[in-house]
């Protein structure tokens, strides 16, 4: 890998370039829409290269990253496609897979060789200021290969995000929107929903948040005009688990009538279950 | 403040004898049920009594802090109530106030006073060896008195909670009843039924938690039967919360339909306010 060409200045991209720095030799070109990030990039150096100019950020890159919202991407793709070695390794690191990877694949096809990811490593916070070379360390990649991918190109791309410290699963796309919808955007959807029904219903409430409230919301602080676009990108998962969801506090509902001098009770055997299974959960640090 | 009596060795009960170590010179008695929980108090040296004969513990204590789960609390005050001297100040640390405070207050008129608290502090760690010193540093204590209270009684409360780091706030017993269904009783059973809702529709996606997936699911890793006891005791209010949320859920199901390319979608208005309302709250660090 001799440059890397990163497109989209966000957390993201600026932990890529903080980590690619860090651990490799190769020369690292960042793409910007607004001149100030090109500007805050320059300023950090951390990039050899930070331009508004897509095609001079790619030109001469063996692997392109796309770190921009999903909804961005198809037109960033046509613009870069043409500029692009055939040999060119092009990923993106969106949260959607299915309909992206699908997109973007025929956009390129003829041009370079793409493979969808997913580092599944982030924040609430956004932009370069938040990015940190430590951002992936030990968290997953989920990389969305199909049958048109070389297996060479795939072992490229997961020697890349080992490189800077993920570990790799593989997954189809539409496998990998259907778990992301449960672990990702439905917690998502369930924390901003949590707030918002309090806001509603007795805004006194958050007065009294203590560090369980603090963290099981954490996530509603994140970017929304981003996390609008994944949902609905993801909407048929993202509405089968919400269902799924309401099914489920349905159950529970009916668990808290019973007895609560009972040392067994059918709520505490539900608790036991759920604890002993996130106990047993691999999670990051 | 001469001589505190703690019952309950627990996460709060330690972390309340080692505050009180650091910065009182008040003594301190701890009682546990069980004989070896007992002898790790000892060993600790966080306190200058530890027992299992109760009435030993409370004898000649101004302040007596009941840490045990709520259940065990009617029969615990009924044996304390003949040993106290009528000045003694009883609370207690119960995430559940209204039946509580109305049982307790029952059992020590005329023995001693008593004033229900609830220090909004914990983790999903339990028991003595995961006290620690600062664990009330800048968290809320809700007070819960009622008409009964001596005025001069509530301040010694007050005095006492800011003593090991708590910032007090009053609510009635129901006030708080409602309250922390919604800020900490439904994010409970949320995050116990998300967990088990995959557990049931895909298992395989606990292999791809990230960060987000950890914090919102933190609480679900709380003693069980601990949390049982608080949802059944408070379930009115539980189950008007976990009501509305399901009814949020099916609103927030609803937005998912919506163009994704467009910027200004009615998704993306509801993150916005859901992150502006959460971005402004007073969280504990």
């Amino acid at each position: 890998m001799n440059r890397v060409a990163i497109l989209g200045p966000g957390l993201l991209g600026g932990s890529l370039a903080l980590a690619l720095r860090e651990r490799t030799g190769a020369e690292i070109a960042v793409w910007g829409r607004r001149a100030e990030a090109v500007a805050e990039v320059a300023e950090s150096g951390f990039a050899d290269l930070a331009s508004v100019d897509v095609r001079e950020v790619v030109e001469g890159a063996d692997m392109v990253v796309l770190c921009t919202p999903i909804g961005v991407m198809p037109a960033l793709a046509g613009e870069i496609a043409p500029a692009l070695a055939s040999t060119a390794l092009v990923t993106d690191v969106g949260s959607v897979k299915s309909p992206v990877v699908k997109e973007l694949q025929r956009i390129f096809t003829g041009n370079a060789r793409f493979i969808g990811s997913h580092p599944m490593a982030g924040s609430e916070r956004a932009g370069w200021s938040a990015a940190r070379a430590n951002l992936f360390d030990g968290s997953v990649c989920i990389v969305t290969p199909d049958e048109h991918c070389a297996a060479s190109d795939v072992s490229r791309l997961s020697e890349f995000w080992k490189l800077v410290g993920c570990e790799v699963r593989y997954l189809s796309p539409d496998e990998h929107d259907e778990i992301v919808a449960l672990v990702s955007h439905l917690p998502h959807l369930i924390a901003a929903g949590l707030v918002e029904m309090i806001e509603t219903r007795n805004p006194a409430a958050f007065d009294f948040c203590g560090p369980g409230f603090r963290d099981t919301t954490r996530v509603a602080s994140g970017p929304s005009a981003m996390w609008a676009e994944i949902l609905q990108s993801n909407r048929t998962a993202v509405r089968k688990s919400a269902e799924a969801m309401i099914e489920k506090l349905r159950e529970i509902v009916t668990l808290l009538d019973c007895d609560s001098a009972a040392a067994e009770t059918p709520m505490n055997d539900f608790l036991t279950r759920a604890k002993a299974r996130r106990d047993r959960l691999r999670l990051p640090s």
